[in-house]
């Protein structure tokens, strides 16, 4: 290909596609290869024994002593799972918008035909825990609030903790989307009082999607015994009776229980709290490295899983999105409806570190210096942020 | 460790664990390097294309003009899929039920309060089309026939061809489960008159468990334009509404649509027309062979998929079962239900050759010898029949 002087810096210089999607991330080498072994039938001891030690292992990741279900599903089917195991016709929800997943509880709640109520949230914001108890304080009727953890489409977070003092005390059910947040941020069930947590594979497990789990608190083992509403392959009553054996109801996805179980060894061995930690001084370095070089945080309660940013005045959010493949191979994620084309989301949950932190606000330096919006110091502020933090 | 002479011949004397059973199936090494890949974001261009040839080249394997959809689940989610995509409230159903997967179906039915009929069939049978017929004449009321093509549970096989004939001129629909049966017997849809093929992964498709199918023929194209059944994570009217772009609503298990395209590419490369041939071999040389070493076929009509079989007279199905597994680290179905503990379900389904029959018949022999009724000559009969095929 010939390269004219026009067009040179507008040629690819990345030598690998990276990822820097709110989900899926990028999958560790180690969990490759574990994708790739000859994976052992699941009706087999070999097989149960592993399934037994990655749900133990997804357990102790969500400190709780309640029940783990691994579903073959993304994690909108673990949202439906809830919804469908936990609810009966009659029921009341509130459930928490504040973007395109909260949006997601209630399109759910709506095709199940559940009367709910939206609590509407700016995009961009943490919902505001004194007008979910003034909610809940109105309508007794509530029986469960359906919510959001880390908001992936605005790389926001909601107070959980707070919630859930609202809702424990009331015997109301908290059903959290951990999607996002899982291997992020702390979010230890059985303290908090969170009845109902869903996550995907995907995003801070770090594996490819296609497995999803959904815990329940021991205190609301009892919340899915009753007929309810119609359900079959994600009827948790099924689930529930094949566990201690170490099976599921229907074939599980094998190899990504092979992968997860990888993927947990990986927090594992860092810690816990220090993957945690790390997340949060990964954020700390974006946001102080984009905001260095003239980019807006989005989100006024901001997320560890992803930062959302509006571009430098005057510069299109596509056109930063678009160069950051076309130059950088560097895939992040644009804005979802009115935020389309506006601002980009940059993840950074999995196995990232500040190196790869650096390469992203290199390559946002660049492209603000390639559309007209030149600046320096990205690199330098995020190496100090990630000091401090 | 020390071998004594009273048990060396129950020492394992295998390399490998083999998977003889009827899915999941042994994972060819193209298809396992094809998991380890570093997977492209769902949303590129790369994965769009890759999504757009892997429906297509799974409807030419369905050999339908209608469409496919690809879901995230197991095989029995894309049951769930036909059953609340299909159905209202006020239809009625006739389902074939001669083993597990033909009760599946009834409990799917029963689970969404759909009202059925069920027409219950012999285990290792297959249904009489004129049984059919009658059913339909004395209810005209049934809109939907459910069946099993090839029926694990029991290694028998449904004539859908002429069930097919039945309902077709009624304008009832004919809903196949061919999770068994996809590229190991022809079932060409359009050319036979099937409206709705749903298929799993792990079986002739050779891929981990995750991802299922289901085909809805042309002409059926409308059969689900209408509220009916609640139903989200399974509705395809939001999956038809984003394929043209090459997407699906909800994050597809991306790393298994890489692992079908090496499937698929397998498939093409050897010819549809050639594995069909390959699998009714590796079936007539499994029966061949098993029953030179006396044990007895289960199915009176069986299917090409799996061969079901009682062991030689006065031995216990568990413990041929039992000793392929713990003497030649080869693992087989064994029965379910009324048939626990009494018949093995070897499977041969996917990526096997004569070599993969020899094998097993080897250990079958060195089963019934060692369980105390010795036979020789299964190996030369499994070849007669191969080359005789």
């Amino acid at each position: 290909m010939t390269v004219t002087t026009e067009t040179k810096t507008d040629v690819r210089t990345a030598t690998r596609v990276r990822l820097f999607t709110p989900g899926p991330v990028e999958i560790p080498a180690r969990i490759l290869r574990a994708l790739s072994q000859i994976p052992p039938h699941h009706r087999t001891e070999v097989f149960r024994a592993t399934f037994k030690r990655v749900t133990e292992a997804m357990r102790e990741l969500h400190r709780t002593q309640g029940e783990m279900f691994l579903l073959g599903a993304s994690g909108t089917g673990a949202m439906e799972a809830a919804v469908v195991n936990l609810l009966q016709a009659e029921d009341q929800a509130l459930v928490i918008v504040g973007g395109k997943f909260g949006e997601r509880w209630m399109n759910l709640l709506k095709a199940f035909g559940i009367t709910h109520e939206p609590l509407m949230v700016e995009w961009g914001h943490g919902v505001d825990p004194a007008e979910v108890e003034r909610r809940l304080n109105a309508n007794p009727k509530i029986t469960a609030v359906f919510s959001t953890h880390s908001e992936t489409s605005t790389g926001s977070i909601h107070d959980i903790q707070s919630i859930a003092r609202l809702t424990r005390p009331r015997n109301v059910r908290l059903v959290v989307d951990a999607i996002t947040s899982l291997g992020v941020h702390p979010l230890p069930q059985d303290e908090w009082g969170v009845d109902v947590i869903v996550c995907g594979s995907q995003k801070g497990l770090m594996i490819p999607p296609g497995l999803a789990s959904l815990s329940l608190a021991p205190w609301a083992a009892n919340a899915m015994d009753h007929e309810g509403l119609p359900r079959f392959y994600f009827d948790l009553r099924r689930f529930r009776k094949s566990a201690p054996q170490g099976e599921t109801p229907w074939t599980p996805p094998v190899s990504l229980i092979l992968a997860l179980e990888e993927a947990l060894t990986m927090i594992r061995e860092e810690g816990l709290e220090n993957v945690h930690l790390r997340h949060r001084r990964l954020a700390l370095a974006t946001r102080a490295g984009a905001q260095a070089l003239g980019y807006r945080l989005f989100a006024a309660q901001p997320s560890h899983a992803l930062t959302a940013l509006y571009p430098p005045d005057g510069v299109e959010g596509a056109a930063v999105v678009k160069r950051l493949r076309e130059v950088h191979a560097i895939v992040v994620a644009g804005g979802q409806d009115h935020l389309k084309g506006k601002i980009l989301r940059v993840g950074h949950m999995g196995a990232y570190d500040l190196g790869d932190v650096l390469t992203v606000i290199g390559a946002l330096e660049e492209c603000a210096a390639a559309l007209g919006r030149p600046a320096r110091g990205g690199a330098d502020a995020a190496i100090q942020a990630w000091s401090a933090a």
